[in-house]
């Protein structure tokens, strides 16, 4: 067993000089639409990951300059390969007034780096780069290969991701995959999260007069928040649950491993879950392991906003012309977004609602391992040893990432790997990343590419 | 039959310093809320009043020197007593920005004087003034008397003219009653209004999670936009008339009179109505008469607003912890706001919705002269004989305005009076009075005078 105690001292060292660089890169305002820090962040991670002696090829989308890069930086040799996918964009810093510093001007207090990106992604991808850089200081040449994926529209949907995959041969091609980050629970324990689940964002658009109207004539003109509310009624049984026809199409069954991580799962996580968010009952009635697998293998069918004429204090007398719902549909393997959607049409239609407008904003498809790949094993590992902790395993993280782009293709077993707490504040006021916690995530990443390595 | 050459000529001549004198009228910024400014505007008016010759009475509520004062300002002599319910408040001139000229800067385009309250309701006041400080110069002493009643939170409810007008023995007994204004339509027939609605402002509050989770736990946590949705559905039936258990509690059946008024009403206006908002169908089918009567006699339940979670572009994957509604349900004599409030919140309770929270804003009874009372074909004569066409007659205005306060316990008959257009944008960004048409209002409000007297 390889002994790591330089790895570890090299790490420490390195942090406070670590911890600048961090800095400089969370300086660029690598929002959507902000070219120059898109491209900024972009130019920065490049240099980055060539100074580590990786091969970095930035990949363009012919014609389509305003699509920021895709940034692939290859480093090590030997027979397996390990896709690290990252992202340099981040979520827009606003409401800017509720931070406590600028979000584009990094400050250290009590530990922790605060900037938009200090955590997601680019105090994430970062210990993935001081891992390496660690281990080939101190413990030597790179057992595996690890491409980096790095691309600028994570937090708008991947949109061109598939594009800008397809402009080079094989880079899909891999033998395993990182999820962006992965994280560590309240009490404590590594989590780790073998898929990543799709996604359909779509508003609904309710529409009956030309403009506003006195609300005198009530009696007569029809109402756009009535019927969507009648619409968006539709889509629900009485006790909460989703009604939606076609929901659950395409979804494979769970397998046996699956149904294990969940069983393993304790019921106190969806206990605090309640307790959290004060609430008495689940919908349905959900207690337990079944609350545990409905989070996990069920599809959700939330509105996540809803808003129609006059909104705020004081009253204004009018009978809205328009009323809009957004909608999150959160989706499992293998059920793809379109059909979903398509789904959610037909519902409407059916029910006489076939004039609302429903306008996709995301379509993202989930991908899970299988739940007893031996990449998951070898990440409940290493983190376990880092953190001194059992891991906790899940089928898939409730949240979205562009796994399916990237490994759905040729089956690509994935783990997240990592050192998150849930303080961090991604998507945020006031993000940040606790820096002895950045420390272990590069402690975890090195001694990862040995248990990867000898999974061949 | 008087000669009104002489008052029209002073009119006229007066047009002018009138013009002065409403500009400065409408420098008061008397806002809900605006103590300077709306003491300063119940000082100029009843400066104003004492410069007329009336005998002015500013009547406070003891103790409470936040609650603007009732100006009182009685004029004329004889048997018969007009009241005149008027006010100096205004609405909100926000959003400033729309405005072409600072609302409070009044300014003369075109024929008109723009500013906050040109028309609503000091350009219906002063023309009151004007007329009868013509009929004075011109004809001479009032021919009965005319008591104004100008108070300070019109636009706000009338939460305390009751209580100002008990402070004086006898405000409210009088022989006739002229709402604030009056009207036009827009092929220049005068409209002739013999009530006013009442209404009732809710809003309605679904609280179903501590705080905004995370959408990927939408299998488990009750949602609020759902609940609310399915609660707001439950109001209406699929034909989007209201299915609110006694929402027509208390409605009077209509008299023949009435009948006869919406009978002699074109259906053109409800088809007008259609067209202008590109409406295929009324709800519930309505057509011509069917749907005049449901428009005049039919309680109304409306969302006019409706807000939950995120709004606004992008997406922001959360289950919101609240969900409101603001409805607002106009009424029909005698309903009572109090019942129709207890009435919506028992039909919640009995479907399951009873932890929504109901907050009533604004609560006020209608108030319907006999469509055929005397005072209502006088109104109906001097509209005609200053505008030369023929009036139309409406049982009720669609809006409110608080006359059951001032007529409903003596009975006392009421009428519109005046010559607002459609295009006045009263309570919008630019509002505004075409001052010939304010002339026009004086020289009605003259000649109504005699008709009036005439009634004894």
């Amino acid at each position: 067993m390889t002994d790591y105690t330089a790895l570890d001292e090299y790490i420490q060292a390195h942090l406070p000089a670590w911890t600048g660089e961090l800095a400089d890169f969370c300086r660029f305002r690598s929002e959507q639409g902000d070219r120059d820090g898109l491209r900024g962040a972009a130019a920065w991670i490049s240099a980055r990951l060539e100074r580590l002696g990786a091969t970095v090829d930035v990949v363009e989308l012919p014609g389509q300059p305003d699509v920021p890069p895709l940034v692939v930086g290859e480093i090590g040799a030997g027979s397996r390969l390990l896709n690290a996918v990252q992202h340099y964009d981040v979520q827009p810093a606003v409401p800017l007034d509720l931070w406590t510093t600028p979000p584009y001007e990094p400050a250290v207090r009590d530990g922790r780096l605060f900037a938009r990106g200090a955590c997601d992604n680019k105090g994430e991808l970062l210990p993935r780069i001081w891992g390496i850089q660690a281990y080939q200081a101190t413990v030597g040449p790179l057992p595996c290969r690890v491409r980096f994926l790095v691309e600028g529209e994570e937090e708008y949907g991947s949109g061109h991701l598939d594009a800008l995959l397809d402009q080079r041969p094989g880079l899909r091609r891999a033998d395993g995959a990182l999820i962006e980050g992965g994280g560590v629970n309240q009490a404590g324990h590594p989590e780790i999260v073998g898929g990543v689940r799709g996604i359909v964002v779509v508003e609904l658009i309710c529409r009956t007069l030309a403009y506003d109207a006195h609300s005198s004539l009530a009696t007569l003109l029809p109402s756009a928040p009535v019927r969507l509310a009648q619409a968006l009624a539709s889509l629900f049984n009485a006790d909460g649950t989703p009604a939606l026809e076609g929901l659950d199409d395409g979804i494979v069954p769970p397998t046996p491993a699956q149904l294990a991580v969940v069983a393993a799962t304790p019921p106190e996580v969806v206990e605090e879950v309640r307790r959290e968010f004060h609430v008495e009952r689940f919908i349905g009635g959900l207690e337990g392991t079944a609350a545990v697998r409905a989070m996990t293998f069920a599809p959700t069918l939330n509105i996540q906003g809803l808003w129609s004429g006059f909104i705020g204090p004081g009253d204004k007398t009018i009978t809205p012309a328009e009323a809009h719902a957004r909608l999150d549909i959160r989706i499992v393997p293998d059920q793809d977004p379109a059909r979903v959607l398509a789904a959610l049409r037909a519902h409407l239609a059916q029910r006489g609602y076939g004039d609302i407008e429903l306008v996709a904003e995301e379509g993202e498809r989930a991908y899970w391992s299988p739940a007893d790949d031996p990449i998951l094993l070898a990440a409940s590992r290493v983190s376990e040893a880092v953190f001194g902790r059992p891991a906790v395993r899940y089928v898939a993280m409730p949240g979205v990432a562009p796994m399916w782009q990237v490994c759905g293709r040729d089956h690509v077993p994935m783990t997240s790997l990592g050192s998150a707490t849930v303080d961090t504040r991604a998507h945020a006021p006031d993000e940040n990343v606790r820096l002895d916690l950045a420390a272990d995530a590069a402690r975890i990443t090195a001694r990862f590419l040995d248990e990867f390595a000898a999974l061949a």
